[in-house]
């Protein structure tokens, strides 16, 4: 059977599919920091040379932000679905970067008690997930000389920093990118072990204000006592924003929060989460969230609010006593259900404008809106490809939740009419978005046999 | 008359006293930052060389920290007073260093709609202000070839990051610094205009504390909702740090914080002090301090609580979706009466960590601790200054309090037992501890001519 083929190849390849990797992760795609603009454009021409060289019709696509990387093969493949694969290929900024065993753009396998893993930034977010189709991709041409189907791979630049030019460009290129299913490869197993389709994706809002007080920085000896500090303002404003219960006070914040179906109620507590371990992997013991919700809720289903950044005033070395001109936040809300980012947006910043004293102005800045999503999990192809993990894994494959953002998979949705599919293979301890991110061996390779059962099982 | 050469000396090397300020304020003694410390220490060489060119005994004396430049001369003029002058060489952090029109370390003579200005970091605060005693003792020497009665210069170079080494230094020094009186001149005129003595000084205490929730930074999509997050936690701290009156809440904060006197009140309420024109001078128009009290209350005899910096999280262009292992401030105190710093230190930590949360540590940094100073007027030399100081300014000198906290006065009443006296001649406008800091050349020089007349006053 030439699937088996297929997975032999893939694991002859592992060696070379692994350098492949660390070629990428060696371009510091940081999206959100404009010194990083020519690495972003580097690392999406790396991702068309590589996919011309399977024999892709790939280009590089402008936008006004950072290119997307647009694919296609397999016309002549006949009538099976045409399914898209999604990824992006920018990281996350690097800082704390004192806080890394090593320069985060300069990959390395190094052996560790769980396993082998490849440390850098991006390994886990995203580009080794978005590799791991690539490369099963790249098998199965080279075992069958064809792909079993339409295949279109849609690769983004600005994931980490609001997807600016998303949307347009998706609506500007409907009829091209649309497909039966969209596979989107940017979550992980659950528990760490367990496959897992997300069809459950919390939405996210973020915001930048800047509270301005006096016109000038001042000395606190001289102003201190008579003179508004827009630094006590803001961690007033901000320190308002959960009252005791843990719950968010900005007014209509849970319209549109959705209480779980009894069903999914159900095979969710028969996950048996730890959240125990979970919270300390990091050094907690207590969940912070409402207080009346479940663990799996408070990361799943119910909406955050968190400040992302704070900054004002003198925060060197030493002491200075001055009274800042200035003091600064970056806000960010998890959205759930049908909570509307645009009628939350308008609401926070009513409510900060409410809370300002005399002599105070507020300034905002916004930053990425996308709403929650749920997945349609009735179709046939769900249980196709959750059957298709499951062997590949040897552990039942689970339909779970997933509190990050992936505003794409809505987009795919709302303006293709496309139902999306999220598999990754990330674990818990990758450390995504933080010092010494890691993408473990073992995932990358059953990743890559995963897309390969799962192309199978959808042709 | 010999004064009146010796105003017409000072009034004919105006010039040359200005150039000789302009070199001293290139060079960049930031005491706070230890990327400058090579600088501190030529500011005193240089300063150190000055005096002896005026024929002082001057020496640079090592500290643990920035040296002290002592000098001493007059030794031989008989039975006068011995008069010690104590300014500070070191000047505060230049950042936001984009909001200033030139190099801070670039001084430059601008002509402006109020007179003209010299303009730099350090201009007012405190190089400016030290200047004219050195000019004046130069012209006194320059003309009667001798000073009138025994002069110790005492010039410290850690005053704008908590003078870590002052009283160690004046402990170890009692006897070479003791004098019968200490001018200070670090201050300003009242309302711009009147020649003023401070006889009561706020005293200061720094703190920095930071919050550890997670051992390390997290991504608010996988544990937001469920992680701690030690930005909330800060800002609420902070934010339970005034009440909705303006009234400090740490426990015990108002023990020692005394009553005006009846005259005192009554000569505060002679000075007609516009608090309107001096809050609309940097865009404000309400008092933000404890509602009951006045303006002149608020900046001088009543003390405060301000974060002078925050921090924590991304505070980069764009957005990232971090939720941060720890978060930082910098609070200070303004300290009246006989409030005790260590007692206050004590309970505001005590306080920070009664209100943490489950799985949260703090930690902290004693910044400086300073006690609240009021001086003793009732010696002769008070009045005998204060009437040459009328004379110069052709103002009646007023005796009035000061916000800003220089606890080299409260160090030389209880380390010396010597009385401070505290003159000086800063404006309201000179932007000190901000950006754009200037002198105005009309202070510099009026301030020179005081000190002579001043020392000819006492002698």
């Amino acid at each position: 059977m030439s699937l088996d083929t297929i997975l032999a190849r893939i694991d002859d390849d592992l060696p070379a599919a692994t350098d492949r990797l660390i070629e990428l992760l060696r371009i510091p795609s940081i999206s959100t920091d404009p010194a990083f603009k020519a690495d972003c454009d580097r690392a999406a021409d790396w991702l068309v040379a590589d996919l011309q060289s399977m024999g892709f019709d790939a280009s590089k696509r402008p936008t006004p932000g950072h290119p997307m990387v647009v694919a296609h093969g397999g016309a002549d493949a006949g009538d099976g679905p045409h399914i898209l694969f999604y990824g992006h290929y920018d990281v996350q900024p690097v800082d704390p970067l004192d806080l890394w065993d090593r320069d985060p753009f300069d990959p390395e396998i190094q052996e560790t008690p769980k396993g082998r893993v490849i440390r850098a930034r991006g390994a886990s977010d995203d580009k080794g997930q978005l590799m791991t189709f690539l490369e099963a991709l790249r098998a199965w041409k080279e075992v069958e000389g064809a792909w079993p189907c339409r295949i279109t791979l849609f690769l983004e630049g600005e994931e980490e920093s609001g997807s600016p030019s998303l949307v347009p460009f998706m609506r500007e290129n409907a009829e091209e990118l649309k497909s039966d299913i969209a596979m989107i490869c940017d979550t992980g197993l659950f528990e760490s072990k367990t496959p897992a389709i997300v069809t459950m994706l919390r939405g996210l809002l973020g915001e930048e204000l800047t509270i301005t007080a006096p016109q000038m920085d001042l000395h606190s000896g001289m102003y201190g006592g008579i003179a508004m500090n827009p630094i006590r303002v803001l961690t007033r404003i901000l320190s308002s924003l959960h009252d005791d219960t843990g719950r968010i006070t900005v007014p209509g914040f849970y319209d549109g929060v959705p209480e779980l179906s009894d069903a999914l109620e159900a095979q969710w507590q028969g996950l048996a989460f730890d959240h125990a371990q979970f919270l300390s992997d990091v050094g907690l013991s207590q969940p912070a969230g409402e207080q009346d919700r479940t663990p799996l809720e408070m990361i799943w289903s119910r909406p955050t609010c968190d400040v992302n950044g704070i900054w004002g005033g003198y925060t060197g070395e030493g002491f200075k006593t001055v009274l800042p001109s200035k003091a600064h936040a970056k806000v960010s809300f998890r959205l759930v259900g049908t909570q509307d980012p645009q009628a939350i947006r308008e609401s926070f910043r009513q409510m900060v404008q409410d809370a300002l004293p005399p002599d105070c102005e507020v300034s905002f800045i916004s930053h990425g809106a996308g709403q929650a999503s749920e997945a349609d999990t009735s179709g046939a192809m769900f249980e196709a490809a959750r059957q298709a993990l499951s062997t590949e894994w040897n552990i039942p494959a689970a339909y779970v939740g997933c509190g990050g953002s992936i505003p794409i998979a809505g987009h795919f949705q709302k303006i293709l009419g496309t139902e999306p599919m999220l598999i990754g293979f990330g674990k818990d301890d990758d450390a995504i978005h933080s010092p010494n991110e890691k993408y473990d061996l073992d995932s990358f390779h059953k990743g890559i046999r995963s897309w390969a059962r799962i192309l199978d099982a959808l042709t």
